[in-house]
Order: C-alpha cells, then structure tokens, then sequence
C-alpha cells in the first residue's frame, strides 16, 4: 500500500492527546497517544510537544513519515476552522510535513465520533458541558462550555458543587439529611485530620473542617465529587438524585438554545452517558422536544478528527467510511502494544 | 473624670477595622479606625497591626493610655468567646494594657449594635451571607457564612454571579434578554478592548470577551457586580428583579434554620437593607414566618463590640444603655477630625 496521501486527525484534549494516521478510503493505519495537547489550558509550547509525541507515535506504528501526509486536522477545544492560531505547523514541516493544517474544535471532532451527518447536534457533559449545533459539517452555534464560574450547566464540576453544597446544608441545618454526606466528608476530609475540632461561633466542627479543606483546593477539583452523587442516587439517596435530575434538565435548557430541528444528538462524556437520573432526564427532555432516538454515545473525538481530516481534503465521509474509520481504529487501539 | 477602668469594643473588619474606648455607663470616649485587621483572611501580623493602629487611634481622641483599659472585646469573623486565639494581646500588653482581652464573633458584635436583647438573630448579607441565634447574649447556632464556593446564598457574590451568568445566557441564546447585560459588559470589559473579536466556534465575540475577563479575575470579583442588579431591577428589569427576589428567599431559608422562637433581628450588610426585591422579599419571608416587625439595620459592629466590652465587664446592657454607647458613638464619628 502506497503511504503516500495519508490523511492525520488529532483530537487535543485536556488530559491526553490521540493522534490517527488513516487512508482517504476510511482505514486508519496508525494510532499514537500522548498528555495534554489543549494549547488554551497547557499553553502553545507543552501542548505542541505532547501533539507532536502522540504524532510520532502514530506515524511509527504505521511505519508512514511525515512526508506521507497530505493533511492534518487537529480538534482542540476553542477551536474552529475558520480561525487560524497557528501553534501546530512549524512542529510538523520541521518532520518533513509539506501539507495543510486545518483546525477545528474537539467539540465538532467528538460530533463525528459519533455520525456523519452534516446536519446534528453534539453535547459534550464531562467535567463541562456544551452543546453544539452542526450545519454543513460546520460548528454552527455552541451553547454553554463557558466554564465552572459562569455556565457549565448540569457538568461534572456543577454536579461537584451542588453536592458540596447539600453536605454544608445538612450540616449546617438548612438542608435535608442525605446519604452524601459521609463519602463527601471522607473524599475531602484527609484521615490524618480526623481529630475533632472544638465548636465555633455556633457551628458542627466537620463543617469547618469541610469549608477549609474545599478553599484549601483549586475550586474545579470539586468536580471529582460528582460520582458520589451517581453512587448515592443508586442506592435511593433522594437529595443526590433530585441533583442528577437537574443536572439532566440543565443540559436539556442549553440544548434548546440551539435546537433548530431534527437531526442525530451525539453524546461525549460520562454525566449523560452513565445510568442514572441524569441521563433519564436528558432524555426524556429531548423526547418531549420531539428527539425520537436515543443519544449517540461517544468516548471521544478521535474518530471524528479522522473524519475532519478526509472532509477537508475533499472526500465524502457517509455512514459506511465513518464505520470503517471508528472499526479500524478500535482494532489498532485494542491491539497490544508494540 | 477617671480614666481607669475603660472598656474597648473591637470591631475587626475585612475592610476596615473600629476601636471605640467607653466608660462603664456606655458614653463613648475615642474612636479610632484603621484597616482590615481580620486576622484569617489579612495572617495575624497585620491584622494586630492594624487593629493596634486603630486602637492607639481612640486612646488618643481619649487622652487615655492602655494603662487606663480594664478589658478589651475584640470582634473578628470566625471568632468566638469560648475559642482562644490570642493574636492581640502581646501588642496591647506592649503598651501597658494589664487586663483582660476577650474575642468575640463580628457577627456577634453587629447583632449587638442594633439590640441590647440577650435573645435575638443577626443577619449579615452583604459580599457574604450569614444568619446567627444569639441566646443568653451569646453566639449559640450559625448558618451559612460558608463562603462564595459552598453557600454565602444571596449575598452580593451570589447575585453577581447571576447577574454574570444572566449576562452569558442572553449572549448564548439559553436565557432572556435582560437590561443587565450593557452594564455587566461595560463593568467587565475595559474601553481599551472594544475591538470586535472574530466570531469563535459559533459564539458571540462579546460572549469570547466577557468569558476572558471574568476568568482573569479573582472569582470573588463578581460581587462588584451586585449594585448593577439593584440599578436595573428599580428601572424594571424582570431578570434583576427575579435574581433578588431569589436572594431574598434565600437569607429567608438560611434564617428558617436557626429560628427557634420570637426575638429581634438585626440586619447588617447593604442587601437586605438597601430598598428593592431582596429587601422585600426577605421582609415578606419574615413575616410569614410570624417575625412581626421590620429588621433592625446596622452599619458595623462598633456599637455591638462596645457592648459586649460592657457585658465581658459584668455591666448589665439595657436599650437605654445601648442606645447611649450608638449615640456618643455617632457624635465622635461625625466629629471633624484633630
């Protein structure tokens, strides 16, 4: 097989990074993955790095060299094709590559993960939340994935937050009692500092004791409370299913923003895909905005990155060759490493 | 007149810091007033610095020295009677102060400015939010006052976040058009950078500029914000007018926990104070609660640290007495400076 007029998608995340070699016709040929890639949070240099890592890894594993690329496109949060910042490139020619970078963002990439149609929406819930709407293969409109502080609505970090708050409440007398309390004491509560405290001004001394160890942490490590809640609510615990609950809401109000008409909903992240209250009011609210099927669920953008890539290098991409795109990838994924 | 055996009320603030020196039968001798002198949030150095400052201050307008005080109260947040942090007492005893220092609660100090009752509730609503039960003249139950992260719920940092994310909302299309967003942009976006921003994966550039600039800020910041809600809602504003109707029921659930009966309540801080839908919709929740009369406004706890220097000294605070220590205490503050 020629190498010649390889195609590479790059899905630059927050936590890691996946880069995939494939052939126009949809097989990809080579994986590689590496740490952060996402230039906004890493800054330029860091994330080009680890980019450029999970690159080589890719070109290696399919024994291909940059010079055998026709086109890379790299999804990275922020990002858009029609705006160029271009943090990428001299990384690339640097290793032979004479071809074009298109950027796009790892919104739209988790998109096609998930589909191939032009037309649709993506709802990214993890430790944000967003929803985008898809027009012409174009990221049209996104609505919320405007951070912990502003938005962010039904999120991962959001969750965290109301479950923090329900344990203060209970403690604090302005709440009900819920089953959340002890795993959120525990989780934020290091053992070693399991003495009591005396009470102060009129206060439970595990509050105290809460409130300094929640300020002692940067504000968006509360988003790792949030599987306490899907523990909690399986086991019946009201308070942490009535959050669930809103949670999914939340996320249906910011997908009607942007709702325009029918077309595929593709679901990343765990707050939407995971069983529980969350997910059954995410969709019970679309079904009541006429969505008639489930959510498409995806685990990440790495896929639609390989379908960016062919669709800006001019090859149709339908249901078939996104098929063979996500079927291919799986298999070098799943194969054991070299 | 003797100068021995003065009183000295403390009112450390998180702004600013009170001294007031008073006689036993509550005539107000000096006052002196100095920077922020809480010691959790400013460290204990300058802290005692500043409140020494402050104190040096009303011995002075007193002609009086530390030799002339029998026992100081010192209110700081966080601060209790039964809970001994002495971060003072070294720089009083510097100056020759040989008697006995006492460290109360500020939110005891502002309850006690505006009632001599030992039985009664306090209210702080103001960058945060917190209501205590005061019971045989002390601290006996607090909710809420657990900072912007956790609860502070319908203080000035709770309304402007939703004042921001009511901003970010009608930017978004996920929330109704409000008269807050021209006057949250101007205060979060600088003149300087006014320049119209390509539009970035599907997203309003005023929306990319305000997400930039909050981000860029300490997040308490946003309570800067809470005055803009308060001009819009009184020009009709039914976005505004909602975020402080809501802020209002909130301090009402928060008060709800700690109500155990009949008593007065005293009401720092300029939220529910100053005339609007937060003021009134914490009025109409008392009141459906059985409390039968208006808060008690109060400025600070200058009045209240005065009187609690008298309580600590054995001498029984009645209304007269109180009302004498707010009245002199009025006359030196509004004197012209030495």
């Amino acid at each position: 097989m020629s190498r010649d007029g390889l195609l590479l998608g790059i899905d630059a995340g927050g936590t890691s990074t996946r880069a995939v070699l494939a052939t126009p016709d949809g097989t990809c040929v080579g994986y590689g993955r590496a740490g952060a890639g996402n230039p906004t949070s890493q800054g330029v240099e860091l994330a080009a790095a680890n980019v450029l890592e999970a690159v080589d890894a890719a070109l290696a594993a399919a024994g291909a060299t940059a010079v055998d690329v026709a086109l890379v496109a790299a999804a990275a949060a922020g990002h858009d094709a029609r705006f160029g910042v271009d943090w990428l490139t001299p990384g690339l020619s640097a290793r032979g590559f004479a071809g074009r970078v298109v950027f796009e963002s790892d919104l739209l990439a988790a998109y096609f993960s998930g589909t191939s149609s032009a037309h649709g929406y993506g709802v990214v819930c993890g430790t944000g939340a967003s929803v985008i709407r898809v027009r012409d293969g174009m990221l049209d409109r996104t609505c919320d994935g405007v951070g912990w502080l502003l938005g962010d609505r039904g999120s991962g970090f959001w969750i965290g937050q109301a479950i923090a708050r329900a344990c203060v409440e209970e403690l604090d007398g302005s709440g009900p009692a819920t089953a959340l309390t002890p795993p959120v004491l525990a989780h934020l509560l290091p053992a070693a500092d399991a003495a009591p405290a005396p009470p102060r001004a009129g206060r439970h001394p595990e509050l105290e004791r809460l409130i300094r160890a929640v300020y002692a942490q940067p504000p968006t490590a509360l988003a790792a409370l949030a599987p306490l809640a899907f523990a909690a609510a399986a086991e019946g615990d009201a308070v942490a299913g009535e959050i669930l609950r809103r949670a999914g809401e939340e996320v249906v109000r910011t997908f009607a923003a942007v709702d325009d008409g029918p077309g595929p909903v593709v679901c990343g992240g765990s707050i939407l895909v995971a069983p529980g209250p969350a997910r059954d009011a995410f969709r019970a609210g679309l079904a009541a905005r006429g969505v008639g099927y489930a959510p498409i669920a995806v685990d990440d953008g790495a896929t639609g990155a390989v379908v960016l890539a062919l669709r800006h290098a001019g090859v149709a991409v339908d249901e078939e060759r996104r098929e063979r795109i996500a079927a291919t990838l799986r298999a070098l994924r799943e194969a054991p490493a070299a």
